[in-house]
């Protein structure tokens, strides 16, 4: 089934009626909506997208009866008046969150011929009442985020409730344009909530309240014909229409206005500006789970723009798969309700708390739970910055510290690092220098590349072969192109022997070379497995455990299991580790244990900027002594932001939960290659992913596929480049803007990234096999 | 009036009770718990703090007659039957919110007498309902921040209401316990809500609903009678009882094992080690407005230990005024409810979405705003990141690109900085390199200084008297100590034409000097106005000024009046700028525009970590070309997160609406010297300070404080320091431990931070004046 987006169409207007509690009156703000709208409107329409009880006593009906020209319809009707989850009892109907998004969705579109016009849906119950399927209201009908009228409660306690409703839409997203109640004046509830909400930039208006039943049922009709009569033209009525009406238009000229505004006053990240238009900029009106709800001034090719011979409006936000991950952030999805309420709790606890000598139940929480599911017994104190480059910084000071510290070098020494080639580590000068000269980094003045970089085999399949090709020219010493039966095999470093001892020999020689030559190394730094802004490599990983072996040994002088030996080992985590590859910690592929471990981006789920530097205590030492200036001074404003801790603690959890979920599960099973038998036996040690094996095998199957792989939520396809590849390539850039117009009608729109020949997917760890079956079904047309 | 803080006896429990929504029994389930904790300890006080309605019918006297042995009490009793915002109308008791907590706070106070008991506190209404100040309860008792039971609502639309009421206490902060509602079946309330909430960790119980009213008074009190018998006995209500009484243990193992915990898993920032031990660890268990909540192992030396004579009982938590704001970032208070609602909306709209090639309102918005509101025409585009030290390497980027470029220097030349000796622009390395040695960077193996810093004079009362004084070395360039009527004439750059133009010789000849040696400057960076990190140093604002002059017109390149000249000059307004000295910009000081700015720590309001580079057109163009790798290629993966964006853009609005409030006016009254002609009439152009200039002065008198300054929200004193000043300096350390135990009853508790031999304070945008007072006479006292 297809993910509902968000919509917004310039002539069908749409606003979402919710109610701060049950019986407040939504049926007749509706009505008199729709009546006061109808003097605008030829076309307006009352849809309820569920409704309890009777029949006869249904929502609709008195909209039949006092909507005079209103076009109303129900699409889900329940006799049971209770709450929806449950009337739907018994009921065979699919009332999953998806099916009724999409019969809305469809509905909606219907209304959407072109024609001015509006339609009020009417929500059932209050803001959080459940939905059929258990899930509150407003969680149901997020993914379209139509703008809200909130029918305050004009009862005693009316005014907490109202507010504390407004709150609940509020927090998830929502634009809530107006609260409307009955003005009873015995409590002052209107007073209060309007200039409460004035202050909150949130306009209320108030109705006079609906007369007194009266004797029989056709004055009781007439009486209330008269009373929407004059409700529907009172002035605080007309003037919402009106504000409304304006609002809609603003917000429609706000997004389309957007992408230039940007080229105006922003500086836009890793981008040549002389190729920056407002073609070129993508307005995000909101996101929710994996998709973007997106406003491209140069129309899509296909989904966004009409058929010709249709009278269908488009709407102009178009929802698209998020496949970088929003930078490789997502994990529990966009526009998350459990993360935003987390994170506003942790704000009104504390807010922001100084860090220095001080200690909240966030950051420790936070600091044990890494310490404890990393598995890595050399770990003991972990040190908070705002993201990976400067997690990264940290980590090179420990090290060259502690190395420094160690061998005696001064501070003037010309103290390098050992690393792979087209690792990347950041963007501060401090980590550009802890890689080799590239594309990134050789035009930046303070640029002075620290270290010496290896080159190293990689994992690859090609036409369904799984391969460890080695660099032309190391040929010689590691030996060519191996072949592999599964990406088990390729991991399962106990077996491979024979390669273990040409890397070892190959690693020892270079090592003792680069040290006779008196270079002094500070630390070796790897992102375990995958190195990803330098183009998605999956590295050998039994390249990658040699050069720390190889390292360790060179110099054994650790005092004990826990100390560093040789080097201190950093492993940079911020892409790899965290579940972005199913696992915790990415280092459990290498079967090694870092000095120093680097974690960012999943560690908050998605949602915000934190990174954790863990150390060894063998690390930490090497900073003691009797003098301040020996510490590491080092320090942001917000060091361990509570809320940013208190985000990554509910992300950890979550995502902890979902690795035994039936989904993963279905991955885990989908990967797994009972027929090859595995020296180590670790079910751990299977490789998975949450792209199916079938999908992996296709694309590497088609003609202008160089050769793919894909392990937990990274997927990534090398493209053909008869130019030769690199960051400078532009040949994927076809492909990704193809995606990104959409293949067709039922497909998904694709929002990627390519780093040079090189185009990536990326789920989050929430993603469902239907997203991505859809996801990769489209990929494969787009290769056709 | 004492500002109320939160409050956690050993011994005397509390438990404040919430409504979902009037009329859902709290005072029924209040007796229950009155009962059953009756049965625990001998102590069980009632405490209602505002009734309204008529006396006899008043929730303490039904505590009166059906809970037998409970200490019942009602602080305000208004007779109206309407909310309590309604019901104080003609009153003349003070209902001012710290009234009203102070009453509460003093009350609960009189109960911790060392005995084991419980005090049940019973809010009036819902959650959100108005208190007697028209703010919300919950907003109303937050400082105190008691434990709570949330009576949920059993009637028909409960549920949403119940969970909304949650979110609201949640969003502020409060630690709910458990939810509570009557089993009524019919609508299955009770069933949902228990399963949600297990989902987050919070139990939820239920009760028979009471019993209905009997046909006489005496049966109707009988029946009740054996309800509550009943009730307060059932397994529920025990069990709650059970895990209430644990998780008030726990809560205060926790806190107590928060700072020794924190020494074994944590790697504090800017900090000796082997100085840290769990005595000198703070445990933040909260924060609200300008105070932490703090807990420490080692008992402060007077609030916090009780008159040995007295039988009071010690709260385990202190409030202490946050005197460093957070490391600077405090600019709207702790735990604010408005930036909590906006971080949520954010997330809850957005999560967080990747912004290469992308743009989003809050972006935009926060973007336009900077650029408009900083009132310097050359800045045109704004780059995002994390915080001041990332948005530095930005910057400095920025500037030596757009200077090699015009230059024609080549990425290998040895391209310098011109700064202030004393500068500080953060920690990671590209950074460090903009400061001279000292002791924070000097060990830091990859810091190479790479510029020319120049020292200057600084503007210092001494004895009640504003000086600029010229250091030793200077003094035959720039003349002796000048000394000024106020600070205002200190600032009235055009009327100091002499001073100028000693400035203008030595700094011409300087930089002409530094150009025939062949060294090539890439920027000119500086901090406007006050070196913070570098030991709050208050820089003479017109050498800062002829600096930037002096550069300029060394080589007048510019193409047009936004261009640069000379070379590219940065202000580094991280600390000093949006309000922190009382103006949006702290340029303005110095009547000059830069041609990058980087602005952080209030950016955010003190919420979270953000920052931006603004950037003129001219330095924007420097780095356009058709080849990608003359761009700017720096990123992080949260680059102008939403959540970060609206809560700046609601921080800004807020601030400005402060700038213009009755407390900023009395504050600049305070410090206006109408005697004074100045020679630029501007009123923008007079110096002022949140703190009062007569305590400034009386600080600057005392024996043992050298000098002193104050501007906008900072004070800073330099102490004498008969060893010699600087970083390693000791001699503040013990007004700082002074303040810190609190120097007396009544007075408050200061966490403040040395820098050095300079102990600083620094309040929020929105501290009170009554709450700088308080600070300021405590500090008065602790210099005695």
């Amino acid at each position: 089934m297809r993910q509902v987006g968000s919509v917004l169409w310039p002539k069908l207007r749409t606003l979402q009626v919710y109610g701060a509690n049950t019986g407040v009156g939504k049926t007749i703000f509706s009505t008199i909506l729709c009546q006061a709208f109808r003097k605008r409107f030829e076309k307006v329409h009352y849809l309820k997208p569920i409704s309890t009880g009777p029949l006869q006593e249904a929502d609709d009906s008195h909209l039949s009866t006092f909507g005079s020209g209103i076009l109303s319809k129900t699409l889900y009707q329940f006799s049971d008046p209770v709450s929806p989850h449950l009337a739907v009892r018994g009921s065979s109907q699919d009332v999953s969150d998806n099916a009724v998004r999409s019969a809305v969705h469809d509905e909606l579109s219907s209304y959407a011929n072109g024609n001015d016009g509006i339609a009020i849906i009417e929500t059932a119950g209050g803001v959080l009442s459940p939905a059929p399927s258990g899930i509150t209201q407003a969680d149901l009908y997020r993914p379209l985020r139509l703008p809200v009228l909130l029918v305050g409660d004009h009862r005693l306690g009316g005014i907490g409730s109202t507010i504390s409703a407004w709150e609940s839409l509020h927090i998830r997203g929502y634009d809530v344009q107006s609260i409307a109640l009955s003005d009873e004046s015995r409590y002052g509830n209107y007073a209060y909530l309007r200039d409460y909400f004035a202050e909150r930039n949130v306009d209320a208006f108030s109705i006079t309240p609906p007369p007194d039943v009266r004797a029989t049922a056709s004055e009781d009709i007439e009486s209330m014909r008269n009373y929407y009569s004059h409700a529907s033209d009172g002035t605080q009525v007309t003037s919402f229409v009106d504000r409304f009406l304006q609002s809609h238009d603003q917000r429609i000229d706000s997004l389309q206005s957007m992408p230039k505004q940007a080229t105006e006053a922003i500086w836009h990240p890793f981008m040549q500006h002389s190729e920056r238009n407002e073609n070129t900029v993508i307005a995000m009106d909101s996101a929710y789970g994996d998709y973007f709800q997106t406003y491209q001034k140069k129309p899509s090719q296909s989904i966004a723009k009409p058929d010709p011979a249709s009278t269908q409006e488009a709407s102009l936000i178009t929802p698209a798969f998020d496949a970088s991950a929003s930078w490789w952030t997502q994990g529990l999805g966009h526009g998350n309700p459990q993360l935003a309420l987390t994170a506003a709790h942790a704000a009104g606890r504390y807010g922001h708390v100084m860090f220095a000598s001080a200690i909240h139940e966030p950051a420790l929480t936070l600091a044990q739970t890494l310490i404890q599911r990393m598995g890595n017994p050399r770990l003991s104190k972990v040190f908070y910055t705002d993201n990976g480059s400067t997690g990264m910084e940290v980590a090179v000071k420990m090290a060259l510290r502690a190395a420094s510290k160690r061998n005696g070098w001064s501070p003037d020494e010309n103290v390098e690092i050992l690393g792979l080639i087209g690792s990347y580590h950041g963007d501060t000068i401090g980590t550009m220098d802890c890689s080799e000269p590239s594309i990134y980094n050789k035009k930046v003045e303070w640029y002075r590349g620290r270290g010496h970089w290896l080159d190293f085999p990689t994992v690859k399949m090609r036409d369904g072969q799984w391969n460890v090709e080695v660099p032309e020219q190391l040929r010689k010493e590691l030996g060519d192109t191996k072949s592999f039966d599964s990406l088990d095999e390729v991991f399962d470093l106990d077996a491979r022997k024979a390669d273990r001892e040409m890397y070892r020999k190959y690693l020892d020689g270079e090592i003792d070379q680069l040290r006779q030559a008196g270079r002094k190394f500070g630390a070796l730094i790897m992102e375990p497995i995958i190195l990803g802004a330098g183009g998605m490599n999956l590295a050998d990983p039994l390249f990658q455990r040699c050069l720390v072996d190889a390292v360790r040994e060179s110099t054994p002088s650790a005092s004990d299991e826990t100390d560093w030996s040789g080097m201190p080992v950093i492993f940079d985590e911020v892409f790899t580790g965290l579940y972005r590859l199913g696992r915790f910690s990415a280092a459990s592929f290498l079967g090694v244990d870092a000095d120093i471990v680097v974690n960012a981006k999943l560690l908050t789920g998605g949602l915000l900027p934190l990174c954790t530097t863990t150390a060894s205590e063998a690390i930490f030492e090497a900073f003691l002594s009797n003098d301040k200036s020996d510490a590491l001074l080092h320090g942001h404003s917000y060091t361990a932001h509570a809320v940013g801790c208190a985000v990554a603690n509910e992300s950890l959890k979550t995502m902890m939960k979902i690795s035994d979920s039936a989904d993963w599960t279905a991955y885990r099973k989908n990967w797994s290659s009972p027929a090859v038998e595995l020296s180590s036996a670790s079910p751990a040690r299977s490789l998975w992913s949450m792209w199916s094996q079938d999908f992996v095998k296709a694309v590497s199957h088609k003609p202008n596929v160089d050769s793919v792989f894909a392990i937990g939520s990274v997927f990534a396809m090398t493209l053909k480049d008869p130019a030769g590849s690199g960051y400078a390539s532009t040949v994927a850039t076809g492909l990704r803007d193809r995606l990104l117009a959409g293949t067709g009608p039922g497909q998904a729109v694709i929002h990627s990234r390519v780093l040079g020949n090189v185009l990536y997917l990326m789920g989050a760890m929430n993603s469902t096999p239907q997203t991505l079956a859809e996801v990769e079904r489209t990929v494969l047309d787009a290769l056709e």
